[in-house]
């Protein structure tokens, strides 16, 4: 359930002193080979951290030895002096580990704008080193290490036909969500081609970190980092290879989805009937956006006219006399007119199913989201993070 | 200080029975002439309520004679029977006045999917043409009866040489903002050719009602209409009628601002040094809509890491080494590193000032906007609006 479940890996997770809580706050991944293929997909905010600039330099050559990742500190808006840190981090993780650093990518989380106390990030590489493990312990002290305002680690596994697909993540998401960063490793023990270990972490990403929607938005640190050790011998097919990714990455989108700050619903808004992909998923995000959707849903109220002000908003083709919404299997407003008395669905339970039907074309996609509640507001009101 | 300022207009505003609270819920406005020009800008939503069809079909004349609005039901998502209902009230205060339904403006605000009960409205048009008066407080029974879950009247008057324009506001902004329905009925006595009329009206908006944007977004029902009686037999230039014109949205925008559901911050975001004012406007309504930037504004944290990461995500040129972000003038963030310690800026009093200077050019707007607060999750999960 873990990064050292596929053969070849080996992680460490401890606390560095970054984090003031003396909590694990450095997690170390390393590929052992034989092979040391690697893929990643990055934040699409113009504001990078350094780490992210490193890693898209260092991911240019499509190989990585080890991954190091830090919580307490973004390291973004830090400017020369911080990819300098991020420099250094990577350095001293090669130097431990005899390899270079252009073998080592690097992911940092926490407050924008602050330096990283260098000094304990440094022991603490040399900590992690020394705790290095392919045991399942050791990928969860490392899920453990990369921890924010999670309430607790993330971890996934699923298996091929001799292989499998292990991995970890925090946070609240990818390219949408902004509830801080989210990161994560996914480990395999295939041997792929770079290029197909590219696209499939590309098509895996797509239709799961991609589609969850907390509060719109991406951080400035999101990142998931995908390693390839080859160490089972076994070449899957790129479709094979695919559907474990996304297995695997479905398993912690959900976990994400159901770990995040302050949510009290997990909410599943699936747009069908559309006329393309695109246009499905941009309505879905409209709606899992829309303040007024996300506070209805907190209050379990039925609201569908606030979905329909929502999906209105869109830049895509509706005709709202064809749209069907249907809450909890309920449809409560189908032909331009209400349907059914809102009261008849019931939404006081956590997990709620929004279907728009576009009735319109035969595309669908399904957007992860939560609501909008008290204790959103307060953890994100009342401290930095 | 209301819409019967400006010479040649009539109002009322009477409890028609609409709201089960009994309080003011219809309004109507007359215009008395000479001259009944009228201009209206209305929703981008693709999802329209039935007034705001109707209106956009009455105002293919570019005259009015006279509006009618109520609260306590949007007839939005109420299909042919909706629009039946609305050009059933048309016709009614048509027929009271003497005129065609043809010169009568319809709007309407409140729950979305819910038919209205016609009756209460076809007696409450009666009372109110009983009423009409031209004094003030004919203008702020009308402005009141337009309200939702605003706290009180928002009026405002502004006047040219010889002339002047008065208005009403409700809800919580134009095109933006989709906190309930934002509704303005502006009146002036000026002599204005169609054509002017319409134009300064979207001058006017374009600055004003265009850049409140309390949670993104916009309502099924948003309107604003400009009615022009002549009466002061004054006719001023295009420049003179848009300054005006904006004077009076400008109050009436600050005061929609200062009275959006649940906020306890008034944020000005000033966005400056942008390539085009389109750009501006696209990333100072970002960081407005940004869940994150909000609740940290509600804590009164000056966290412009949250601030710089939300500018990251707009479409627009951004070079993260030439921005600045200033809080309250002081700067926190300039040339790609923090500039001063975060705790200088104080963000504790109601108003915030918030300013993004790109410096990539010489384009400027704000936006208006709010924070964040446990009251907003309130007021919007408690009960359905």
């Amino acid at each position: 359930m873990s990064v050292t479940a596929p053969a070849g890996f080996r992680a460490a997770g401890v606390p560095a002193g970054i984090k003031a809580s003396g909590a694990r706050d450095l997690a170390l991944i390393v590929n052992d080979g034989p092979r040391h293929t690697a893929a990643g997909v990055f934040t699409t905010n113009k504001v990078k951290a350094a780490p992210v600039l490193w890693s898209q330099q260092v991911l240019q050559e499509r190989s990585l030895r080890a991954v190091v990742l830090n919580s307490g500190g973004a390291n973004a808006c830090t400017g020369p002096e911080g990819f300098q840190d991020t420099h250094a981090t990577a350095e001293k993780v090669a130097e431990v580990l005899g390899v270079g650093a252009i073998d080592v990518a690097v992911c940092s989380t926490g407050l924008i704008g602050e330096r990283l106390p260098m000094p304990a990030v440094v022991s603490g590489v040399d900590s992690a080193a020394a705790a290095l493990a392919d045991t399942e312990a050791a990928g969860t002290d490392a899920a453990t290490a990369v921890l924010t305002t999670d309430s607790k680690a993330k971890q996934a596994l699923a298996t091929g036909n001799g292989w499998s697909v292990g991995g970890f993540a925090k946070g609240a998401g990818m390219l949408a969500p902004n509830m801080a960063t989210m990161l994560s490793v996914l480990t395999t023990d295939a041997v792929v081609a770079p290029e197909t270990l590219d696209a499939a972490l590309r098509a895996a990403t797509r239709t799961t970190f991609d589609r969850l929607d907390v509060d719109g938005g991406t951080s400035t640190n999101d990142t998931v980092l995908l390693l390839a050790s080859g160490a089972s011998g076994v070449e899957p097919t790129a479709d094979e290879l695919t559907e474990v990714l996304t297995a695997v990455s479905t398993d912690l989108v959900r976990q994400l989805q159901g770990d995040a700050e302050g949510a009290t619903k997990a909410v599943d808004i699936t747009v069908r009937g559309a006329r393309t992909e695109d246009d499905a998923v941009h309505i879905g995000r409209i709606i899992a956006e829309d303040n007024l959707v996300k506070t209805a849903l907190f209050g379990s109220d039925p609201n569908w006219g606030r979905i329909a002000m929502a999906l209105g908003r869109a830049k895509a083709e509706i005709d709202v006399d064809r749209v069907e919404i249907i809450t909890n299997d309920v449809s409560l407003f189908a032909g331009g007119l209400p349907n059914r008395d809102r009261g008849e669905a019931d939404l006081t339970g956590r997990d709620i199913r929004i279907v728009v039907d576009l009735h319109l074309g035969d595309q669908t996609a399904t957007i992860l989201s939560t609501d909008l509640s008290h204790d959103y507001v307060e953890e994100n009101s009342a401290y930095s993070s």
